[in-house]
């Protein structure tokens, strides 16, 4: 049997454990509630379990590795967990530590974001590309950088925190404590807010929300495809925010594509128009690595031309909520 | 006698060719008036006499190669610049091949941002680091990213065009096209711009604008450091404006430090204070590395701990005008 290793996705609602082999093929997926509010002990134990169930049945074949990836910032020398909100208790605790002497081996801790940006280029949509960038719109946004194969880290590990980039100066407030983030206009958490803001106005969405205590952003996607406006308004400001975030990082980065994964893509019809409307807008580099004339970007028209071949790729994700599983599987087999 | 690169730095009002050490020892520097104005062919020979000049003068080293700034958008493959607004009549010019048909020898040509980062990161303020940023704050704003000790380059050689990251989506027109570009805020242009709209309230500064047709953003720094408030509020949107940039290449890069050279940056007392208020408020990642205590950030300072010893620096270039001569002697080194 060929090598393998074993990747944890450790989410705040779900805990998934999967071994998979070297061609990045799944060989088995566990996939357990987490158990947060029994805390970390508990959750690190049932991780742990699950963990060795699958060595011992594929001991046969060599393990190359455990990858896991966590939400939150982790300071990769110590290990620690610093501000993670989807792991209440779990900030300044030696997580890596606390695991690897569970399973007596050591362990890869991952930003979660980070893995599936790795997932998504081992075999997803940027599995043809050394170079990728991935925003994943859930709850919050994350978002991870892979550089020449690997999981671009910074200075501290912090690096691809693509949900906190500005995108309105004096825009609504975000969890972080700033104004304007992505995540205050892209994450599933803003559309909610953003519809309850436009209750005011009357109309098919304010009905939706007054009717629905759990009001999803989902309903929201609902009305937009059927056609409500202020809905569409609202993925509109969803796509000019992402589209926003994306020109600056093809200003800066200059990458060949660019993964919109996690859940709020799947309203992707509903929101990408304004993505690539404002990366017209907003993206020289954009603009000369893209197929269309660009007939609607007044005046730099005869300026603008495409260099090389080379086109810039915005994309959805493939691997959908498995991303960030085989990114972490992935992590030990290039580390 | 130690080996040397000649590096050259073309510019739309100077042309300097400078032989440089391997230790980074300047030998000679010969500077020019770039003759725009008679055509490339005239440019091009001037710049291909002074580089054999320096070589014929110090033929007993060994030239290890030469490497060239320029103005604009270069593509790399081609070696034809793009969009070089100072060089008018230079685009979609086979620029590399010409110089190289002058020369009987290869040369590599660079984008003059990228070079002055790197001439920051070999000899200036970032000579510690790996990893580094630099904004230059000219006539417009340029932008290089050295990763890994190498300009980082993107799929087409335009990386690194941070002046044209959006700052304020319905801000400014920008020459780019675009609205709130970091270069319709941060540029001498830009302050030239701000201040006569200031004219209209009258005041210090109008009555400056009025009396000079050649103002410039020397006398807007003159007037704000004798106080003027209209003048010092220019020069906070300017460092508001970095500041927004820089938090967001701090988020998504997590670098350990970052450069603000160009003429501009001569009037750094009276914007970088505005820096590091927007970086405080605006990264999470700049809060997490920074030694000051975060009492200013509302709600969030529980959260935020410093990550290790590690902190972010946004700082001063330290080669003035010469970061890009240093630069461009140091691309055939690296190369």
């Amino acid at each position: 049997m060929a090598n393998y290793s074993i990747g944890v996705d450790l989410g705040g609602t779900n805990l998934r454990i999967a071994a998979v082999g070297e061609q990045g093929n799944l060989l088995e997926k566990i996939t357990l509630g987490t158990r947060v509010t029994l805390g970390r002990d508990f959750v690190i134990n049932d991780m742990c379990q699950a963990i060795k169930e699958l060595a011992a049945k594929y001991r046969t074949a060599k393990l190359i590795g455990i990858g896991i990836g966590v939400p939150g910032i982790i300071d990769l020398k110590t290990g620690m967990l610093h501000e993670s909100p989807n792991l209440p208790g779990w900030s300044d605790y030696p997580v890596r530590a606390e695991i690897e002497k569970h399973l007596s081996t050591t362990v890869i801790l991952e930003n979660d974001a980070n893995s599936a940006a790795l997932g998504e280029k081992w075999l997803g949509a940027a599995r043809e590309f050394d170079d990728m960038a991935m925003l994943t719109l859930g709850t919050g946004v994350g978002g991870g950088l892979v550089l020449k194969g690997r999981i671009w880290h910074g200075m501290t590990g912090m690096a691809g925190e693509c949900g906190h980039i500005t995108v309105e100066p004096n825009g609504a407030l975000c969890g972080c404590g700033n104004h304007g983030c992505l995540e205050a206009y892209a994450s599933a958490t803003a559309i909610v807010r953003m519809a309850r803001e436009a209750k005011a106005n009357g109309g098919a969405l304010a009905r939706a929300v007054s009717a629905d205590p759990e009001f999803s952003a989902k309903a929201v996607y609902n009305l937009a495809i059927q056609g409500d406006e202020e809905a569409k308004n609202i993925f509109r400001l969803v796509g000019r925010s992402i589209g926003i975030v994306l020109s600056n990082l093809v200003n800066a980065l200059n990458l060949p594509i660019y993964v919109i994964g996690g859940g709020v893509s799947s309203a992707w019809d509903a929101f990408s128009p304004s993505i690539f409307e404002e990366l017209r807008k907003r993206s020289l580099v954009y603009a000369a690595s893209d197929p269309q004339p660009q007939a609607n970007r007044q005046g730099a028209s005869a300026q603008v031309r495409t260099v090389g071949k080379s086109r810039t790729i915005v994309t959805r994700a493939l691997l959908g909520s498995d991303a960030g599983l085989f990114g972490a599987a992935r992590l030990p087999m290039i580390s």
